[in-house]
């Protein structure tokens, strides 16, 4: 507890006090005793991250240094940052640079897959980065309207309906791409439809942006799959068509405030990524005022 | 309503049904369904803007562009940007300048005032401004531990109160300014106390990060002088004492959910401006990061 004498020290009014001002200040003095209470921390259940892709245009170093600048803490690590065929001596040193600037990679990917190989070298890939979420987009060569497409694989998934088994402890996370791939899992419900049957470690990585660019909610998905969400791109778009683009969270149509409380809902723990794709080769100014309101979303949660 | 041709038309599922691709789509279809609710506009009574002080380094045209940048559209009006001396031509040309930035100048202030004469004379340039909220600093010369400082002034203060009758519909909101100056309104509760028998047009534009720098509970100025608040100062601080410093909002230790929900409970219909004082030569990343947490804040209120 301060002492009066302490009090007027730190306050400055030790200076009134000397030079005898009226009693003006007597309510200021007594606002003291009031608690100034300090911010009460996030009781939201899942953590702020960001989506590597976020940082397409940028190095390691600068995607850290610009993490780190919005006081963010995890990261979805792309190949672009940390290739596949990575050693472990170049994996440590991945990790030894993240914790530099406080973040910890906690997933990879999205990593497409179009063979069984590829699906086992990413999970080998996963294993050695030593995370458990594999944002993946399981795809096969396909035709759609004459032309070669990759094309959402039932096959692949079978495949790493093994490789979940096999490595026990890593989630795969199919992420979906929207209106625009409508071949390769357009929504969340896409991809649920294709691995209901399947090992409940196979999920979503929801991309809220691409679910509501197609004409879906979102939280819809969050409360009907929750037991297979294992990852959330965050993102606001202009509009809910195939037309919607990329906007800073708060001014985008999706309704962020329901995205957070049906998170809350389903107690989801994973990260809400931002996975920001405006103006990419300078995209501090939108990504600071999303991470910002999201955060502001977060702390409303009491 | 969508005809099931013009649907598939819009999310390009038509190439799909071209390809003759499965059945995994099925569900994806049914999503469209769902209400896809869109963003639920803010049930916040406040305005958001920003005090004129956070631009202090740059010019109108600057300060305009940044402000226009975070989706901002209230300013008070600083005289670094349009001068006391003003012509009402100049005055014209200053809001049109805003306007064309979509952004309304709103009040005017802080203006320190030494006399009677510099009293009538901000009343004056509110008016011709055509604002209704003015921020004053109300003093006089005085002697604190024998230095020379302006002090607060309850004498001008009885100037003031006749200043509000004359003019009627301009309120006049006393800026508090901390530990750092005991002698001229450290506190909200300094200010209410030398104003309390005045005009109720006699006011506050509270401070929270003095407030609290002070050692005092912006939430208890709210609530306790929720009457008398017509302006507020939007800032966080690194801990409420002498030593706290400008954060982003987010980073600071002023609950500011609790300062919404105060601002909500008293049904306060002002504007809650920035004061962004960190990197002012460079604080675009600090304001879009705390203008979207507070944006994320005001939305959470429903």
């Amino acid at each position: 507890m301060l002492t009066r004498r302490s009090f007027f020290a730190r306050s400055g009014l030790g200076l009134m006090a000397a030079a005898g001002m009226p009693s003006m200040f007597a309510s200021a003095v007594s606002a003291q005793d009031a608690t100034a209470a300090g911010q009460t921390p996030s009781k939201a259940p899942f953590k702020l991250g960001f989506a590597g892709f976020t940082f397409c245009k940028f190095k390691l170093d600068e995607t850290l240094k610009m993490i780190k600048s919005v006081d963010v803490h995890y990261l979805c690590i792309k190949d672009f940052h940390l290739p596949l065929n990575s050693t472990p001596e170049q994996i440590a040193a991945f990790h030894e640079k993240c914790k530099s600037f406080g973040v910890t990679g906690y997933g990879v990917g999205p990593i497409y897959m179009n063979s069984a190989d590829e699906a086992k070298r990413a999970f080998e890939y996963a294993k050695k980065c030593g995370v458990k979420v594999l944002v993946g987009v399981p795809c096969e060569d396909g035709t759609v309207n004459g032309k070669k497409k990759r094309v959402a694989s039932r096959k692949l998934l079978e495949t790493v309906d093994g490789l979940v088994k096999e490595y026990g402890d890593i989630r795969y996370a199919i992420h979906n791409h929207g209106p625009d791939m409508p071949e390769l899992f357009p929504t969340g419900d896409s991809a649920i439809e294709m691995i209901k049957d399947l090992d409940k470690r196979i999920g979503l990585c929801l991309d809220i942006g691409h679910q509501f660019r197609f004409g879906a909610d979102p939280v819809k998905a969050i409360t009907d799959y929750k037991d297979r969400l294992f990852d959330l791109h965050l993102k606001n778009v202009s509009e809910n068509t195939r037309k919607g683009g990329a906007m800073p969270l708060p001014r985008g149509k999706i309704d962020l405030v329901a995205v957070v409380k049906a998170l809350c809902a389903v107690n989801y723990t994973g990260c809400c990524s931002l996975e920001y794709e405006r103006d990419m080769a300078d995209p501090m100014l939108g990504i600071a005022e999303s991470i910002g309101y999201f955060r502001g979303l977060m702390d409303s949660v009491r």
